[in-house]
């Protein structure tokens, strides 16, 4: 009797092992007015490849058994590197000429939240954001009390110039001198990077980092630094990243609202991101986008623009997609 | 045939305005370690004057007809200014020596919110969020934008020395001369001020204003100025403001997932704030409480601390509370 307990003790643990969670990882890179008349195909493949790399990058840290929170963290230092996405390098310019920058992660299996905003010499500022979940008391810094606390647990600083991009600059100029309105005729009027991964242990982690919005006012704080409207994870419900008009992420709730639709009233992550993006977004007349996973390893990428920076590896299957119809 | 049809639109028409929602008025003045051990008889008569002062306020606001948004901020303003409260004068004091104050507020009737955080010389938080709501494109500003946006639009400002009084003085100083753990032996460790009104037009609004955590880091934003975390409002649900160890309410969002449980899990507003506080909140083993309406104009006031200064107003009825038992 004790044998055959300990035998099915011996199965049910290797069952165990072979039933881990099968990982996942999906990123965004912004959803706006993304076109294909706006697009050269250089432009367009060193866009993809950037994204590649990125995806790329995470889903081995989950292969090789990773966390997700590292997995978020490598796939987002990629494309705040990169300058293609309106994040880290790339990053759009404030009205007084400047770049801040905003960060958040958070890890689904705790509950744990680190954000930064308003980051000017930081060079990856989710990398703050984690060192802020990790090391401080607080879940959110601002500014100055941001930096000196990432600097100080050995964040690598630049000037504020590093984040700048030509096309970017060109754009403000325009923009100041009259030539264009406020981001209107701005092809990726967005552009903020988010990443959600769920790893072999179950682990569900989120996370964000944006440039914000183009022209936009001195210390004004968008959704992706907040906890809720950005970024949630919780690894009971899904994990969640936006990008879009921000102030109305913020009003709506949109991360936490997609995870309470799931926790609250049982609906499955498509009909929580529906309801969220479609109805609920829509209804504003706002406009954006999120990448979420849930807890099954399901994908959601809805968005309401005409196009959104996007992509998702999983066990042999692996997208990434630009435009509305790809 | 038309003669009755008119008939009976005049008879519900003047159901419609007899019909007026009856005005609910809830506030708080912050949870935590409130004992009668540690209160005086003149203290608790001040800190009662002053909870009655500010609500009766906002109550004459509603009854007068006056919009729920009227009543949240004429409300907060007493608070702001009463020493007995962190908030405006009499706010905590950051570890560097100063204060920084925060404050949101958010309109149900459509989902508008502002905030501001990191105020250092704007007299009334509360005045400052309110002008975001109505006159930046913006949700959240923070420290020098958000002041120069303010006193552009004609806030009133003071020296930051003027939030100083000589009770938060000391418990600073014996906190920085080691006599102190943080904020341990502090009465009133949170003492955040919120208001939650329900106007005649069934309109909900809801506002929270504070200065932080005592000794906090320089820069750290908590919840109160979070939409989602400290401070939500929608019609369709409830409006609710928090207050307590604000790290635990952002990684919750506590505000909006209170909303959340009436709009998709169908819960009365007791028993979403009763999962939220008692079992969410405590399971984190994190202190605080909030105060909520909803649309029917009930109203929660749950805390898990000793004590939280609170009280509402509605037809013929009001109370007072600072302690577990009254």
């Amino acid at each position: 009797m004790k044998f055959i307990f300990l035998i099915s003790l011996f199965l049910s643990s290797l069952m165990a092992v072979s039933q881990d969670v099968k990982p996942v990882l999906v990123i965004h890179g912004g959803a706006g007015t993304i076109e294909r008349k706006s697009m050269t195909p250089d432009k367009e493949a060193a866009i993809r490849k950037s994204l590649k790399e990125a995806m790329d990058k995470g889903y081995e840290v989950l292969e090789g058994g990773g966390s997700a929170m590292d997995a978020v963290e490598a796939t987002l230092v990629l494309l705040e590197n990169s300058p293609w996405f309106n994040a880290g390098k790339g990053a759009v310019i404030t009205r007084e000429g400047s770049h801040e920058l905003d960060a958040s992660i958070m890890d689904g299996s705790n509950l744990n939240a680190g954000a930064v905003s308003g980051i000017k010499t930081i060079k990856n500022p989710i990398r703050a954001a984690r060192i802020v979940l990790e090391k401080s008391p607080h879940v959110m810094l601002y500014g100055e009390g941001a930096e000196r606390f990432a600097s100080e647990n050995g964040m690598e600083t630049v000037e504020n110039s590093y984040f700048t991009t030509p096309a970017r600059k060109e754009i403000w100029k325009a923009i100041n001198q009259g030539k264009s309105e406020s981001g209107k005729l701005e092809p990726s009027k967005f552009g903020t990077v988010g990443c959600v991964a769920l790893d072999k242990k179950g682990n569900i982690a989120s996370g964000t980092s944006t440039g914000g919005t183009m022209n936009k006012a001195y210390n004004r704080i968008g959704d992706s630094p907040i906890i809720g409207a950005g970024t949630y994870a919780d690894n009971q419900t899904c994990g969640v990243s936006c990008t879009g008009h921000g102030e109305y992420f913020i009003r709506i709730g949109v991360a936490k609202e997609v995870s309470d639709q799931i926790a609250f009233g049982g609906k499955s992550l498509e009909e929580a991101v529906n309801f969220t993006i479609y109805e609920k977004l829509s209804g504003m007349e706002a406009e954006g986008g999120l990448i979420a996973i849930d807890k099954e390893g399901n994908i959601a990428m809805p968005f309401n623009t005409p196009g959104m920076y996007r992509g998702f590896r999983r066990a042999d299957e692996t997208y990434i997609g630009i435009y509305g119809d790809d």
